[in-house]
């Protein structure tokens, strides 16, 4: 039973001073059951995936969930990961760190307690640093995920979002969808307060998609 | 005022049969006034992008929202978008039809009814139509939006999951996302009838990502 700290991690500059783990093998606990009804329904076709609870995609390279059980494991396994973000302060789960370990993907755990309103202190130096690791393009493809998705996730997918610069509303909006009734002013009040202005060099939003086999076709019309 | 049906639609053996319209040019109804408010929360830092209602990530060069309107087109520039997937039977407003000429953007209509229960006739051949369209890459990146992009839109992302292999409940629990409590049983019972058989040749996924820089990490141990 072990616990190692990434020396890398310090090497190569993005060193999070505390802040963050990351994990090659940790103690067993009991594995969290999110369990899914999966029906199959095309007769002979083989096998279902199971997304994560509360699972998308948040920009190129980067998804969001709640945590992962061992039934979303071939799913996730399509995405290709390269790093999971993880926002509890709880140990990773036997299985899931063995998914990680078989499919080479690395975990940067940044132990966010799971407040409740209105006791709510959500750690803007934890949320700062795992955002540094979330626009790194060699984290990427990435998932993001705490317990629900909901919370811890949503804060951090907002402040990418302020990054990018969407305006309130849309962050707000976006947080909601997956927050539904358990959304917290407090959470919107942290993204409203929450400082961009240290990662000011970086482009506005890395979203840009690409376009299939040829460059953007611009209007050739002077008058346009 | 004119309409014109792209020929090379047919050409190209992705005719629609009359199902799609690609409109070049289409007369002048009043614009749909979508409005967000949008606040500057960091002074002196530029534009702030206004994402349309219901906006969100669907896969890969994939993008679903509500009815994109003038305050929304500034990010959707950003997207760098190839192709509009527009699922109502109203003509696009003038503000959009110039928007999609200055950045040369293709429109696919599906004009779908925006039917209440219980009277609801969801078109199969249309939404089978579009998620031809949709899957097909030269289109991408791609945006698919109906009114609210809650109902068509959802209707033909989740006919996507199917033929992404998700098990239904992650896909009704996608649907409801932005349906939220306007969620259609009928729109569900839809998505779960929907024949995805006649797309068997395609990938069961195309949300494979690629990891930056090097190829996937496989698990040297043979006792993996």
């Amino acid at each position: 039973m072990m616990m190692k700290f990434d020396q890398q991690e310090e090497e190569n500059g993005s060193g999070n001073g505390g802040l963050c783990r990351i994990i090659e093998e940790v103690p067993p606990p009991p594995q969290l059951k999110l369990s899914f009804l999966c029906q199959r329904y095309e007769e002979g076709g083989g096998e279902l995936f199971t997304p994560p609870l509360n699972f998308a995609m948040v920009d190129n390279g980067i998804f969001r969930s709640g945590f992962p059980d061992s039934a979303n494991f071939s799913f996730l396994k399509t995405l290709n990961l390269r790093s999971i973000i993880y926002l509890c302060p709880e140990p990773y789960p036997d299985a899931n760190v063995e998914f990680l370990r078989l499919n080479g993907i690395q975990l940067f755990q940044f132990g966010i307690e799971g407040y409740k309103e209105p006791f709510v202190n959500i750690p803007e130096d934890k949320i700062s640093e795992a955002l540094k690791v979330t626009i790194d393009v060699k984290n990427h493809p990435l998932l993001i995920h705490c317990k629900r998705g909901k919370h811890r996730t949503g804060c951090l997918v907002g402040c990418l979002r302020k990054l990018q610069r969407w305006c309130l509303t849309s962050v707000f909006d976006e947080y909601q969808r997956f927050a539904t009734v358990k959304a917290r002013v407090s959470d919107q009040r942290f993204m409203e307060l929450f400082d961009v202005s240290s990662f000011k060099n970086l482009p506005h939003s890395f979203s840009i998609s690409k376009r299939n086999g040829k460059e953007q076709r611009e209007c050739s019309a002077v008058s346009c």
